[in-house]
């Protein structure tokens, strides 16, 4: 396997002004072909930016309130520290377009020294039942095969290209027409190439699995993100991540996905929840 | 009973100037004698403030960062309208003293009109399961009858006067030093006096009751909050709420704390979650 996640290249920032950073929106991260760029990946991007501007070294905790699709090529990341402190710092920011003109994105987050945390540990949580990775569906694989089968099958989104999945036969099926029945989407998840995970791709990681909406079988289609918020607890250990996202509360249209990454020291390396749109249309403003 | 809660008007605010509004911090709603205003009273307040700039009338996700106690009096609350949209629109706000300088807490939310919400619904959450309202302790009415008998003890929160909790005996276990052994808080809550709960009041109602991690026994003293988002799916209906709080992933210092509050229809009004900090000490920065 020869594919490359380039997350690090993909999501890097460089200085343009004071508090000022550029970066590039790649064709790599895309959820559909031509589609928006995935939410989660422009969060990392924007975090790197945000953090370059505060002494702390990693996201404890970044909220994104994503306003209308960014397009490709290059964007602006304005940041504004809010508050310098000894143990945590704030920082919001705005991706725009260079001009600064249309907003994508706007965050507020908390960053700390996740490497010099110390104080009580008590986890009552789990990390999601997985069968062996063997045993799971690898989705990129699949699909591959099937398009040799069939030249003219939709291209799955570029994103897919960039993730490393697998997932248990009864999670996947939902893409075939046999949903499970609950809000649920669980898999083993690393970069293609097996390129390193830090603090800030698990921002990208947290909105990188299809909605857990669409193995409910109430729905499938756009499902527009409002805001994300994603907790990081840890700089998670080298190798594959273990991840569940659920949504347990479909309200007229509103839903929440709550999500959990676990590492290979089976520690809970990052809890997310976002709030999306059951969307009949692809806007969700 | 005679109290009041008087969350409307000690959450009041009024124009300033253009996107600036002035409110007041109360004693009323102060965590400890002497100590700081509940965050979430805080955010009532400054979402009032967001709201008054966008067309929508309810919030509908508003996250807060909370970066230093608020001292009693007026407070300057500068707000941002990120977007305007049809269906919702983002604000963000910085709540500071009169003068703009030291600030207190950064907001981010986004407004829609929840009574026009339209959309499929699929709850898989439930209510609490509570006891009936009459077997259920009244904090309240608890601590007025130990300081008729003991007038040295120690003044409870100030807040806890204009809330109406009713919460199971093993639940309210804590507080006499016999924790349930896992990280939940839960009660019928309402208002003092029956005053009647909004969209807004929700976001205090989901940083109002003690901590559930007191419930593990794993700690007591000063959780601060670092951050606290609030998704408000529903007005809720007139009466008792119930509300559900849980802590299940302590790590080295770090804490979430997920709340539900339901109203007497059985709907899901609110979902909330906090990232909080077993301290050391009262400086959570």
């Amino acid at each position: 396997m020869t594919r490359q996640a380039h997350l690090a290249r993909d999501t890097a920032v460089r200085p343009v002004g004071f508090g000022r950073f550029a970066g590039t929106v790649t064709d790599g991260w895309l959820i559909a072909p031509g589609g928006a760029a995935n939410g989660g990946y422009l969060m990392t991007m924007a975090a790197r930016a945000m953090q370059a501007v505060v002494p702390q070294p990693d996201p404890v905790t970044v909220t994104a309130h994503f306003l209308r699709p960014a397009p490709l090529g290059e964007v602006l990341i304005a940041t504004e520290v809010v508050r310098t402190g000894r143990r945590h710092s704030t920082v919001q920011a705005a991706v725009t377009d260079p001009g600064g003109t249309e907003e994508y994105v706007r965050l507020l987050g908390a960053f700390g020294d996740l490497a010099s945390a110390e104080g009580p540990t008590r986890v009552d949580r789990h990390p999601p039942d997985l069968p062996p990775i063997e045993e799971c569906v690898d989705t990129w694989e699949a699909e591959r095969r099937l398009r040799e089968q069939n030249p003219e099958r939709r291209q799955p989104p570029p994103m897919f290209d960039r993730l490393d999945l697998r997932f248990p036969a009864d999670v996947a099926g939902w893409a075939i027409g046999q949903p499970l029945g609950r809000g649920e989407m669980k898999s083993y998840s690393r970069l293609a190439g097996d390129e390193s995970m830090d603090s800030f791709g698990l921002l990208m990681l947290a909105d990188a699995l299809p909605p857990a909406v669409f193995n409910t079988g109430e729905m499938r289609g756009w499902v527009p993100t409002v805001e994300l918020t994603v907790q990081i607890r840890k700089r998670p250990a080298p190798g594959w991540l273990r991840t569940v996202f659920r949504t347990e509360a479909l309200t007229r249209g509103y839903l929440e996905e709550d999500g959990e990454i676990w590492d290979e020291d089976g520690d809970l390396v990052a809890l997310s929840r976002q709030l999306a749109l059951a969307a009949r249309s692809r806007r969700g403003g």
